[in-house]
């Protein structure tokens, strides 16, 4: 029976005019195998029909994990050290070796790191790296010096921890700590030469702050650099790259440094940064450092500017980043730096990383490199949370879906988004898939010179002028010169003879904003589908319909700074000039509102704070957006703060910062009274609380009228 | 011995205070085990140490296919269709099968469709949907119909295949037709049961252009969509939304009609559409359709507006929209509609999907509802290319690493981008996770309309306004009325006492572009560090210190129109005013050179074909960009076309349609001399091409001196 169905393989097997099999199944109501002996037999070969060409033995997962690597431990003391240990605590290789067996993902039920540990995993056997592995990426004099702490008495290795950079010693240091070395260096071998689907290498201390000449924030020696560095070395036919991914919450500044000129190591890590204040806090770790000589573009530092991100902030960052930017790559090993101190319970990470978001990166990460994936651990020092996480990633490394994430819908923090579009800006000179300047937010070519704002123009100039000509048109607004101070002759706008009004509405804001649409290929703005979105102008036809006079003041911004600094030193300084050479000399005023609109709002804050206006000054609404609340500093009488409380409306974006580490917290009195808007971006602000604002003028002057 | 290491399990692990785990480890040297039982034993509850709370049993992907599926098919009416069959041939199944077997996924030497296939897939029986499954999505009269099929005479059968949209019968449809619908319902219900751990359903005739009441496209019965509804039907606690993938490169207007009101299935297809010329070819399939009442925002069309789309498409696709949206719906079960006829090779689809990118899709989806996955069959006419697709799809469903796409560096096409961004934007209205609007390529709130306009102000007229008072006070530049065209007054510029030049450059040009940095939050674009780009300055300049005249004109473009067609007639018509009413009677004119910049530079060509200016003008250069390039149409004298020709370079970007498609030919010569740019972007060409540009201007004038 099997013989006469091991048929025919036809040579013109996918042609068109194939005929051994027929269309017409139907006609002839036959199995389909028995078809293929019908057609007309030239050029046949006898094969089995299907000898499989590949036979599919699924490989385990590698583990690494030896119970020496305990060894290496802070010497104690005092009392308090013993309750209270050290965070890298020898426990922790030992808390997920734990985890994965009461899992079920290994079978070693006295968890005495057995070499037969079941169907799903095999163990990889750890080993010490040799003094030549080392070598590889440290230094002779490193080398050295931490071989000499096993001959060191308890008052020098004391010695030693004390003045290192957070790092301790004892005399078991120098062996324990070439064991995870060694570990990585074998789980890597074991993954590249087909022993092993993936590895996941559960060592300690852990490597990636250990620079070649220096230990550093818990590390002695590189572990995935040396392992990276062996594996290029040792095979350079089938690993020519590799694709390092640090997903530690701090800065892998020892594995950074040992690939900085090298493009056979792309290196990729994701941590805190906070200007350079969070730890191992150098400039190295800052999202411009690249790569030097042949390794430029080949390193990528993705940096939250602030604690406490997690899921969305890690996907966004996957997707946005690193997988277009790994697969561009096409490394031939990924190595995870696996430290979890991301995760959520870490107090030393204060991030929120969930156990099934570390599962849907690993998930990712195994696309690359044909599924060719070591993890090694370094940091995570909540022992708990790295057990679960860990368990996560060995589950999806055993061929588990990734768990679903506990909020798919969270939102990636404001800051972070910001922080991942200039990281897109910064690696597309490097990478195709971020080339469009259409990706990112910025699509200026070249710096901002002199020479550039000459040969073209700012746009706010263009926008001023326009403003200025409808004012001019419509309500025969002119200028009012502010000759000392050197700006634009159509800053300082005002309604025809305000001086003689007894009321006044003093707007002072920012260029106003653009609604654009932009070619998401160059990210180049078209004008003639753009327009200026202005919401001052409903205040000004308001305040002209009520016969108030209006002083209108645009505070043209620097192209220069990036903290628009010098737009609020201009804005106090027109604010005070028009205070003390006009305003206050106007003959019949009794009454003056003030708007201010984006950074400008500083320049009034500045005003009441510096001179007594309360006289006149009735009410002070100020629309923030994004930017930082400033306080008003009374420097005239310290009652002015309790006035400017009273007699203020700051509304503010709802994503302002003030609430989005305080949801409950009030902001403080000196800032005036803080109000949240429920809309985003500062025009949207306006427009949402407009009756709002301009009610409170009118009850502020006492000017309610039975009609409203 | 088992037992003394079986020990304990601490009620307060992983507190701090723990003391059975010595953090300690090297001070007593001991294996960690044993440290367990030294510390404090109270409150101890004696378990096995590592009892696993989870057993993994890896589960088989489930495998159906019937050779009964195969009796549908096509009644010869000639010999031409033996030689050349029906796409939707029933051999497609049968390949697919094979490759299984050939490469080892399925063990079935014979390719009988036996039941036991071995140890990694899982054959699951296919049975017929009954009467009532199918009524779940089709109508009644639907049945009947089809039913009716079975009982036709040849002629009937004949007239009806005739008469159908692409449909064929036989006596043997209606009960083969059910086959694949139970088919998909019996793989949904295995991995929803958990007997599978996904599903690969290999069945023909495909559903999805199945309309409720009405068969299409090669499919008879909805299969999917029927799969969905009972899925949905019979497991209402454990599947409660479903999110199915269409990567048929049809629409599967069938499926999406199902669940067009259905908030419990996200229905995502990926195809060509083309202006709806692509089949189906109904405004249905369209990227607004987002589905109705409560279906509203859960139906998504990613619509090709371009054919020959492959990996760099699709990988975009799933990273910027599939991926974060399906992750936001949460589904319970995902199932795709897996045509493969974007596969290269594919003479229908016309697109380039390879069978790595397959495996990549497939893997991303399996990060989603715990890898709850089916994939069901649907078109893909290559048999070759169905067969090592489908392969793809079952190694990453069995747990293989996808494989390495074979040019991951590759770009996607710019049709490609800019319609993602359009599908982002509309589907922001409905997920989070595209909700900034800063995603997007456009942050109009609201749609445009004049009461927007009359409040705001589009932002060219500021622009020319200021280009306007640049040149007026540099150059002495000053307006020149063109009173019976409706259009700002300065719309066209002209150096001092143009009249009376010898020589003149008309510069012809849309409103400059800007190098913007906006709000990737909000998408707001900030004119305070925004700068006008103004390209046409260098010519201008150029042009004076040369001492000719100059002519600067503006083309104001609608911010109605999509197509920039107003732009181009207002274009036409000012150039025919200026010369029939200006140039022409220049006193001392003996030479014109034009130069066009964007849209606006179908005036001058124009102006070419309706006037003979050949007497003056020797010299006409156009960047056009990436817009479509305009043919003269000699009105005058069929020798124009070839003097223009002769007179003119016409620089393209390096990414305009007429280069893209046809890498090899040149553009015929009625568009004149057409050059590609190495750069992208309008204002990028103009300046790498400037010399050039002037170079020929002078060349064409004769004017070169001895000093160039």
């Amino acid at each position: 029976m099997m013989s006469t169905h091991n048929t025919v393989k036809q040579e013109d097997e996918g042609t068109k005019h194939k005929l051994e099999d027929s269309p017409n199944g139907s006609v002839e109501k036959k199995p389909h195998f028995m078809a293929e002996n019908n057609g007309k037999q030239k050029r046949q070969i006898i094969v089995p029909a299907c000898a499989p060409k590949i036979h599919y033995t699924p490989l385990k997962t590698g583990l690494c994990y030896d119970v020496r690597m305990r060894y290496h431990a802070k010497i104690f003391t005092s009392y308090f050290e013993y309750i209270d240990p050290h965070p890298e605590d020898p426990r922790r290789i030992y808390r997920i070796y734990k985890i994965l067996a009461e899992n079920g993902l290994i079978n070693d039920p006295t968890l005495s790191g057995e070499d037969d540990i079941g169907e799903l995993m095999l163990k990889i056997p750890v080993r010490e790296a040799t003094v030549e592995e080392l070598l590889q990426v440290h230094t002779k004099e490193h080398l050295d010096f931490i071989e000499m702490t096993s001959k060191m008495n308890r008052e020098e290795l004391l010695k030693e921890t004390e003045t290192g950079d957070s790092v301790y010693f004892n005399n078991d240091s120098y062996s324990a700590a070439k064991l995870p070395c060694g570990g990585a260096i074998e789980a890597c071998k074991a993954v590249v030469e087909g022993r092993v689907k993936n590895a996941l290498a559960v060592i300690r201390p852990p490597g990636h702050h250990a620079e070649p000449e220096m230990a550093g924030g818990f590390c002695l020696f590189s572990n995935v650099a040396v392992a990276a560095q062996n594996i290029l070395k040792n095979y350079p036919e089938s690993v020519r790259r590799i694709f390092i991914l640090d997903w530690d919450i701090h800065h892998g500044n020892g594995t950074q440094k040992a690939f900085y000129n090298d493009d056979r190591v792309l290196y990729t890590s994701l941590h805190r940064f906070e200007l350079g204040k969070y730890y191992p806090g150098t400039i190295h770790g800052q999202y411009d450092q690249t790569g030097e000589g042949k390794g430029e573009g080949f390193n990528c530092n993705i940096t939250w500017p602030v604690g406490g991100v997690g899921d969305a902030e890690y996907m966004l960052a996957f997707e946005q980043i690193v997988m277009p930017m790994a697969r561009e790559y096409r490394p031939d090993l990924v190595i995870i730096s696996s430290g979890f101190d991301a995760a959520d319970g870490d107090t030393i990470g204060q991030c929120h990383v969930s156990p099934s978001c570390y599962s849907h990166m690993t998930h990712m990460l195994k696309s690359l490199a044909r599924g060719n994936l070591c993890v090694a651990l370094e940091g995570g020092y909540n022992l708990d949370a790295i057990a679960t996480s860990a368990l996560s990633v060995a589950k999806v490394l055993i061929g588990e879906p990734p768990e679903e994430l506990p909020d798919p819908s969270q939102n990636p923090k404001l800051e972070a988004i910001e922080m991942i579009d200039k990281v897109i800006h910064v690696q597309s000179k490097y990478w195709k898939c971020f080339r469009r300047l259409g990706n990112s937010g910025c699509n200026f070519k070249e710096p901002v010179t002199e020479s550039l704002i000459t040969k073209n123009f700012p746009l706010q100039k263009a926008i001023r002028q326009e403003q200025f000509h409808q004012l001019e048109k419509e309500y025969g607004f002119v200028t009012l010169p502010i000759p000392k101070l050197e700006l634009p002759e159509d800053t300082v706008l005002c309604s025809p003879d305000v001086f003689q009004e007894s009321t006044i509405i003093i707007i002072v804001h920012d260029t106003p904003e653009i609604w654009a649409k932009r070619d998401v290929i160059t990210g180049m703005v078209d004008p003639s589908t753009s327009i200026t979105v202005d919401s001052t102008l409903d205040f000004i036809k308001w305040s002209l319909a009520r016969k108030y006079g209006v002083l209108d003041v645009n505070i043209p911004q620097s192209l220069f700074e990036q903290d628009n600094y010098s737009a609020m030193i201009t804005s106090q300084e027109v604010l005070l000039y028009l205070w003390d050479n006009f305003v206050k000399y106007f003959p019949s005023l009794s009454k003056v509102a003030f708007v201010g609109v984006g950074d400008s709002y500083s320049g009034i804050v500045h005003l009441l704070g510096h001179r007594d206006t309360r006289s006149a000054v009735k009410a002070i609404i100020n629309f923030v957006g994004r930017k930082q609340l400033k306080p008003l500093v009374p420097l005239v009488d310290e009652s002015l703060g309790d006035w400017y409380f009273k007699n203020s409306l700051v509304f503010s974006d709802r994503n302002n910062p003030c609430w989005v580490d305080n949801e409950n917290k009030k902001p403080r009195r000196k800032f005036g009274r803080v109000l949240r808007c429920d809309s985003d971006g500062i025009n949207n602000n306006m427009e949402e609380r407009f009756d709002e604002a301009t009610d409170f003028i009118l009850d502020s002057f006492e000017e309610w009228s039975d009609s409203e």
